[in-house]
This record gives C-alpha cells, structure tokens and sequence, in this order.
C-alpha cells in the first residue's frame, strides 16, 4: 500500500501512522506523501523528520474545489499513492478525489458516527453530557462523515470532562484504530457489501464482556461475555 | 421510590424491572401502577401476574394531548407514584407529565443517543452499518430522547446483523442498565447539573479495558485500561 496522508494541522493520526511504519507494525505499507492544504500545518514538519515526502497544496490558490481536487490527485498520482488516509484534513473532498481512488479513501472522526459530525466534535460531546464517546475510521463518500464504517472505538465521558479531557482521551483510541484500519486494508481483508463493511477473521465481540458508563454494580453486573 | 410504569406494548423493560423488584435487587423500590395508553398491550397481562396494579387510560379517548397527559397525572398521584419510568410508552409527553414530576421522570432508548432517536432504532442501527450500538437511559424533557443521560452502554454490530438480532444483543444490556439506573435514583446518588448527571460513587471506567469493535489485534491492542 503507498499511502498519501492528507492533513491541514497539528497531524497527531499521520505521527502515528509514522511512528507505526517506523516500528513496523504496518508491514506493506509506506507512506508515499503527505499533503497539507495549507503552509502553516505542522504535520508538514512530521513528515520531514520522518524523512517522507511532503507537498503543500494551498486551497486558496484555486478557483474551485474541483480544480483544488484535481491538482490534489495529481500530485498524490505522482508519488505513487494508491490509498489516501485524511487525517484532520478540513477541506471537503469532491467526486474528483473519490472517483480516481474508488474505495481506497479514509478518515477518521472523532465521535461514534453518525452522532456529533462535523467540526469540533470533542466539545459537542462533552458539552450534550454523553456518556459513551469515541471515534470512528471510515471510508470517505460524497457527504460529511458518512460513508461505511470500518471501525468504532468507545470511550467512557464523564460529568467533570472538558473538550481537553475528553478529546485526550478519545485521541488514545484514534491513535489505535486508524493504523488499524490501515493494516486490515494493506492485507486485503476488508470487504464492502454497500455500507456494511466485513473485516475478514476479525473479532466482533469488542475487548470486554459490557461496556456501561458508569459501570455496572452488583447485582446488575454481569461476567458473561456479549 | 413509588414507581410508575408508562407502557404501550410488550413491556420486556417492566419484566425486568418487576423481575429485579421480586428479587430484592431494587430495595426501596416498590411498582405502585402499570399505566398503558392501549388495552392490547402484553405488559398489563405481566403486571397481573405479577400481582402489581395496572390500568389503561386510552388516548384515542381524549381530545387532546394535554387533557390525556392530566388523565395519567390523576391515576399516578392517585397511585401515590413519585417517579415515572418510560418502558416502550409511544406517547410523546407533555410539560403536563413534567412538570408535575420535576427531574422523576426517565426513559430508555434502544441506541447511543444522540444517534438514531425516534422508532426503528434498532433497524436504523443495523442499515447504517455502525460497529457500536447500544441503548440509554436518560431523565426526560419536552424533547424526543434529548434530556440528560443517566448511563449509556455499547454492543458489537457486525455486518450480519439483522434488525432483530441486534435488538435482542441491545435489549440484553437495556435489562440491566434501566434497573440500575433506577437503583441509583432510589438511592439518592443522582445529582443533575443541566445537562450533566453525576452518579455519585459510580465507576466511570466501563467494565473493560478499550472497547472497539472489530477487536484491535496485536500490535495496535493494550492491556491497559483507557
């Protein structure tokens, strides 16, 4: 897999997928560019210290997003990518971008889709008093935060959280789940029946016998497995 | 807690909560009325057997929501009921009900809410493709499923789920979480700050260490809990 990173910030999700391919826990995959929307992006500097080819693509130079797109592909064409992983990028892609990588298009979300979509998502859920919050890796469609699932994390919210806290604490499970999905997808194990995503030979029944939050007490808890 | 029960159907949740009442694992707990707005709902028949008062006040017998919504505060205060427990209840409440059990009355619906209010939830889950379901108990306001959360859980959805066997993995953890729910409030541990319910004591971990689903596989798992 030549993966090209898209990025328009701090790129935290891009310093794990580097940190995991420099460990080798991404066999198959190499990070072939990483392309920032703006010049200002730090995980531009990621990218150099990681010594992987990175690009800046200012949005503002284009008179539309089609034309944004295009040179974006162009550019990702170039160096070889054949799978592209947004992490905190905040442009909306357009069909230019999905039609030239078709199902090979991810992002990761900070909240357990299809709740709290958009822009700061991490305040939303501390601010609603949820308390189950999470993140979700899911394959890029025309529309915001929609297309199939490949993968959901769960965290625990709590009365005293901030937007810090629990952004913090949900950036801990982002930081699993996308090189994840990336490691599935790199060994050919995921399958798309419309928006049912398989992931072949993985575990269904999540790392716990329940998941509540607050926790569960006796008598109502239980030992046995989902 | 003098408990009322709102049903309009089975009335699985009631079971459970009568279940755990004749099982002295809801102490200072007693079910004082079973109200249904529809002779046809199975739940009365449980709280014949069951030995517990129940009654249906029809709403196609009123000519408005507010004068139906008097009718059930009468036979609740009649039944010296102080608190009012939504089980499957297809009735939108007004500030009637409200208002005269200020921050008593709950609910529980079959989703992580914000995500997917309303009917089919269980449906709706299954079609969009998420990996995490799961249900939620929280106080009522004027609002469909919208008022603070008391406690939410998590459920694995795989891509072969179908409506019903991912109701049935839900309804599972619902016949845990809303007596619990119920257990805290009787105890006093429920402390409401706007949006945010604190369970005083209560554990805010989960009950395992990370929770995604599909399960993380080495290297991205941890053995340590988030």
């Amino acid at each position: 897999m030549r993966l090209g990173v898209l990025i328009s910030g701090s790129g935290s999700n891009l310093q794990a997928m580097l940190d995991r391919v420099a460990a080798g826990h991404l066999p198959g995959v190499e990070i072939a560019l990483v392309l920032a929307n703006t010049p200002e992006a730090y995980g531009l500097k990621r990218a150099h210290h990681a010594g992987v080819a990175a690009v800046c693509v200012d949005h503002r130079h284009f008179a539309s997003r089609a034309a944004f797109d295009q040179a974006l592909v162009e550019r990702l064409l170039d160096a070889g990518v054949d799978t592209v992983a947004l992490a905190g990028f905040m442009r909306l892609l357009t069909p230019v971008v999905l039609e030239a990588f078709p199902g090979r298009v991810l992002n990761i979300h900070p909240a357990i889709l299809p709740a709290f979509p958009g822009i700061h998502a991490q305040a939303q859920q501390a601010a609603y008093g949820v308390r189950l919050a999470g993140c979700t890796v899911h394959f890029v469609d025309e529309h915001m935060d929609h297309g199939p699932i490949i993968i959901q994390a769960a965290v625990p919210a709590m009365p005293q959280d901030t937007e810090a806290s629990l952004g913090a604490r949900i950036l801990a499970l982002e930081h699993r789940i996308y090189p994840q999905a990336l490691a599935w997808l790199a060994a050919g194990r995921i399958i798309v029946h419309g928006r049912q995503v398989e992931v072949v030979g993985a575990r269904y029944t999540g790392e716990g016998p329940l998941w509540t939050v607050p926790a569960l007490e006796p008598p109502f808890i239980s030992e046995y497995p989902v």
